[in-house]
């Protein structure tokens, strides 16, 4: 991989529920994805942690130190278990309380009479945050210096993830290609691995066996942020893993 | 949450695919319910890091010490992207080479003629383990110290979990009662904060806004190693949230 591409981030899923099992995480694979090719950033690590003061304190301490952005997924709404906003002021050492903007926005979303102590906890927050508009459920995400805070609902999160972009520094996007070989891993492993050689600081060759339709197969999925790179691995790929014993599915 | 439910994991997921969105990763919902279901350990955490072998190394070190077990998942296939046995080694410091009880299970199941270097390779790995049998595709797991290693495509993991059993202490297990409610969050948040200080370091309260069916809800998830306490959260929770106020629905 390039070594220009240096936007990277971090993803803290934040939640008992995804940690227990009870719950399927949907946001890494969509957060993941998005920012790669939207904004050229590469996600270089994940952590999935309980709803611990101390552990999240920790954990955003030492992933906004390590990484370009840290994007946290859930802990923002008004119950108790909600306890993201508190621990990352407290991790970033800065002031926590209403945000006057969050206050404005929530009033409104829900009329004076209806805004009541758990609504009106979703305002509270660092209070030198940027918004993150949430065009589904008003409660807004927020930004606390590279730290990005999002909720946990995954359509949530999808609807407001427009709204990071623009605080967000560019790198540049790690294009793939995938060929879906009818072969197994092990018939193909010398070759992958003289051409990952060649290839070595520019394309990531990764391999992943699948089962589709009863059949075995094995995805070879090339990845770049130099589409001419790519191009050559592809050509080179096809010439020495003999494709004419190798049926190339057509997905 | 009771104090006495000592043993812990983290699972470690390894592999550039997951870490990239292209694969939606399936393991970890199903070893944490599998670990708290069958032997009574809670996952604490879990990270998604790429195939890199100095990034795999600092993180077994870090989290074999850190709690009683660590599963990883993935890199332990037959290509060059497949770097976690050698990388384990390597952390914890035993030799790394051939293990002659997976030489032998892999040798027989392929054939001596077709037994190449792919398929050699995926009995390469740290010398002291222990096999986890594959009944799927012969390519055993293995378990060096606290580390279980297995492989990352979920079918084969789920065929091969049985085996890791006997190796485990076990816990206790983490219960759970789960109350959908036709409300929104932030009109029980009071109530909630109140029981889950009440029950404080038995029982641990988390609400979830869900929609299904075109309708709004909060699922209360109360969660203890005790059954008893788990019943008296349940008989507090339907008198103080005011159930006749509310459909409880029926799933």
């Amino acid at each position: 991989m390039s070594k220009k591409n240096k936007v990277n981030a971090a993803i803290l899923i934040i939640g008992n529920e995804i940690l227990s099992g009870r719950t399927q995480d949907k946001n890494v694979a969509f957060l993941s994805s998005w920012l790669n090719t939207n904004c050229g950033i590469t996600v270089l690590e994940v952590r999935i942690i309980p709803d611990v003061e101390k552990t999240i304190i920790k954990n955003i301490r030492l992933l906004s130190k390590e990484f370009s952005y840290v994007f946290t997924t859930g802990g923002i709404g008004p119950t108790h278990d909600d306890i993201t906003a508190k621990s990352i002021a407290k991790a970033l050492k800065v002031k926590y309380g209403y945000h006057d903007e969050a206050y404005k926005i929530l009033e409104n979303y829900y009329g004076k009479e209806k805004f009541n102590d758990g609504r009106k906890k979703m305002a509270k927050m660092p209070k030198i945050a940027k918004l993150i508009y949430n065009p589904s459920s008003a409660a807004p995400g927020f930004i606390t210096k590279n730290v990005f805070s999002l909720p946990g609902v995954p359509s949530i999160l999808n609807s407001m993830i427009e709204n990071c972009k623009k605080y967000l520094v560019k790198g540049l996007k790690v294009h793939s290609n995938t060929l879906n070989l009818y072969t197994v891993e092990s018939n193909i492993s010398n070759q992958l691995e003289i051409l990952q050689k060649k290839y070595n600081k520019f394309v990531e060759i990764g391999s992943y066996p699948f089962f589709r339709l009863g059949k075995i197969g094995v995805s070879v999925v090339s990845r770049s942020t130099s589409k001419s790179k790519l191009m050559s691995v592809n050509k080179d790929l096809m010439k020495t893993i003999k494709v004419k014993k190798i049926k190339i599915l057509k997905i």
